[in-house]
């Protein structure tokens, strides 16, 4: 890599070319992130129009705008139309909305006309995901004719390896594989090989659903029709990978009780970090302090066993622990669709049985440990010991109801993980714990 | 669907056949699930061959056994050779050892020879994610000649959409697309067409560093190589897209202090359920059991000021839900590669600065809260502010810390979230409230 930057430096400008058309575009991205801007803008330009909209796909967004705003209107026109068109959308989605309607006025007018089409979707609908760039075929066409197509328009088409088939009215019939129209006979018509049972989704429908029926089918692309059932787009697996992260990104920070954030954690600023933690932060701060009011309630009886204290943390520790053990194997468990809401008796008799369990091996455990190691008495031993049985019970049951709860009332099931569940456990434990020490201890 | 049931009862056998190839095998394979056996076997035998390999890999793996037991040991050859071989090693991998070695008996010698070689790479390597069906060009090809070879060759194939080219030895020299070749002249070599500067990996790579390579390049389809980089087999996106959620789900689990299993919540035994998580809910109440002797340390102290206990729930799980969301931000941005070891100080200077506007403002809440609402008294709540300001410093960074450790140390940072941190934060927090407390009230 060092190679073209002496190349650069050396001014021999045709053998960085030809070195440039070798290199991979996302190498060459982050080769370019890491240069000054000068001899970025220079390698920019000197690379093929293809190359180049390859690379300024995979750059940083940062760098979008400073590249838009040096190059030239007809340049930018160039790049536009020799990017793939859904990452073109992506890339003015990003920048601000004068130099979108720059870009858009500058662009050629096919390309202008299908980017507005796109701006029009919902972010996050597969819509907005898609691309038009698909090989559309007649049903009626044979497998030359449809192989002349392809060889014909393929080369500005975001994938050929799967065709879609429609009728005369552009209603979407059938899929056919570039590999069934290569291996099968030349005179066969594509009505005979297509498969016509094909899965699809509608330009509304959220990219959560389409990432799911693409993991649910292996699939390397789907179409996209609009109400009339009408082949408006396709979307490509590769997106659909980066849907999948963003998802996972999304439920994990829920879980977390973070508000979820688009952005890179090293690109995002500290103000705003903060901003997206401290609400949920607030909130279950003054939730906690009900379970400390509920101490407070008991504080007479706190002040005759000081010693009940101790134990405090232990229960509210192994209370969430099993709440949120029971919440994320749930949320994961829909999620990924293994749980589905129907599924809700299984599922508590399923929590019921293990709750049963762990609760049998911890209390046992933890009465053996206070009996031996802590001079508390036995009666606050037996307190304990309830106290915990009971508390994991609850933990395991609420953890997993909690969840099912959230998707039945169309919530995020993700919102309902451990802080939540620890807050709701932790009251719980405590007045579970000073009842019981209330009845039991003289 | 129904139509299926109803078609097969009526013993029109020629109308079911045609029925069932028009099906999606995902869906089909759901539909068997659900049916009786003896009617699942009866559709099951009336499938085409490729069709009914296609819906066998996608059955749930109790009824693999199932199947593999009643069919006739011709029946099975002839169905492991029409599986894809990556789909037959997974089988083999999952059924019992003296079914496999009959099944490999029974296989045809080619099959059985590639098999075999299969068995023998490490779980989750690259290795055993890879098919050996790919398409392999001499480079010193045509473009015709490729298209002839891949037109004869590419029905056994797993994909014909990139195909490797390799000198007379069989090392990988590059990569070149079916697209290419369609759209490039007839009698263009593959050397001037291919890319040489392929992604591939290693057999023994780790499969979570596979599917990394594939997000970061938009990859479809990888080639792997042996030590000598000669081409064995090619992994495509399709597998990888199960790793990144197998992988996500591994990574959720561990953050939630669960042992991590790969079956299906609903498919896993109560036995098993419980197994998974007593482990770390024992280490955990261990733990906490110290956090509690700290309590016992300052027994006396707590005696003379029993309104101190208040606001131990509301210090606890502040510290906790703080430290957690830190680390959560920490090892999801190290799982999708957005922040790398040496990042450290930038991560630690974020979360200073984070750490800092959280704790001005949850503890200016806090005391207007507290003075209002409690009355315990001006320098009680002094002590809980200042307690409180500390640990969510403390807890930020140590939520941050841990995570970095873990990958220093070349291990899972997933491991070092909430749990753990809010084991050592509970620590803390008492240790700072109760000393404060000590210093401050008469």
């Amino acid at each position: 890599m060092s190679d073209i930057l002496e190349l650069l430096e050396n001014g021999s400008f045709s053998s960085l070319q030809a070195e440039l058309r070798e290199l991979n575009p996302v190498d060459l991205a982050h080769e370019l992130e890491q240069m000054d801007r000068t001899k970025m803008m220079m390698l920019f330009r000197l690379m093929p129009k293809d190359q180049a909209a390859a690379v300024f796909s995979y750059l940083d967004s940062s760098l979008h705008q400073h590249i838009v705003e040096t190059i030239s209107a007809v340049e930018v026109r160039e790049l536009i139309d020799a990017m793939f068109i859904d990452d073109a959308v992506d890339l003015l989605e990003e920048l601000p909305s004068n130099m979108v309607r720059a870009i858009i006025n500058n662009s050629s007018p096919e390309t202008r006309r299908i980017i507005n089409h796109f701006l029009k979707y919902p972010e996050n609908s597969a819509g907005s995901l898609m691309t038009v760039e698909f090989v559309g075929l007649f049903e009626t066409m044979t497998c030359r004719e449809a192989l002349a197509l392809i060889r014909k328009s393929g080369v500005d088409k975001e994938t050929i390896y799967t065709c879609y088939a429609t009728d005369a009215s552009r209603h979407l019939t059938g899929a056919v594989s570039l590999r069934s129209i290569l291996l099968s006979p030349d005179d066969c018509t594509i009505t005979q090989i297509m498969n016509s049972t094909v899965i699809y989704v509608h330009t509304s429908e959220d990219q959560e659903e389409v990432a799911r029926k693409f993991k649910e089918y292996d699939l390397l692309a789907m179409p996209v029709v609009d109400n009339e059932n009408r082949i408006v787009g396709i979307i490509t697996i590769d997106d659909i990978v980066d849907v999948i992260e963003a998802e996972n990104t999304e439920d994990i920070e829920l879980m977390a009780a973070l508000h979820p954030s688009e952005s890179e954690y090293l690109k995002t600023s500290v103000w705003r970090l903060a901003r997206n933690r401290i609400l949920w932060l607030l909130v279950m701060m003054i939730s906690a302090t009900f379970t400390g009011s509920i101490i407070g309630h008991y504080e007479a009886l706190l002040q005759n066993a000081v010693v009940l204290a101790i134990f405090i943390p232990m229960l509210m520790d192994t209370g969430g622990n099993c709440g949120s053990q029971a919440s994320t194997l749930i949320i994961r468990g829909m999620a990924v669709g293994d749980i589905r809401l129907q599924d809700w008796s299984r599922v508590l008799l399923k929590e019921l049985g293990v709750a049963t369990l762990v609760a049998f091996a911890l209390s046992l455990v933890n009465l053996l440990r206070i009996t031996i190691f802590t001079g508390a008495g036995f009666r606050v031993d037996l307190v304990v010991t309830i106290t915990l049985f009971i508390t994991i019970i609850f933990a395991k049951l609420i953890g997993c109801c909690l969840p099912l709860f959230a998707k039945l009332c169309k919530f995020d099931p993700a919102l309902m993980a451990s802080p939540l569940i620890t807050t709701v456990v932790d009251a719980f434990a405590l007045i579970i714990y000073f009842s019981l020490a209330s009845l039991m201890l003289p």
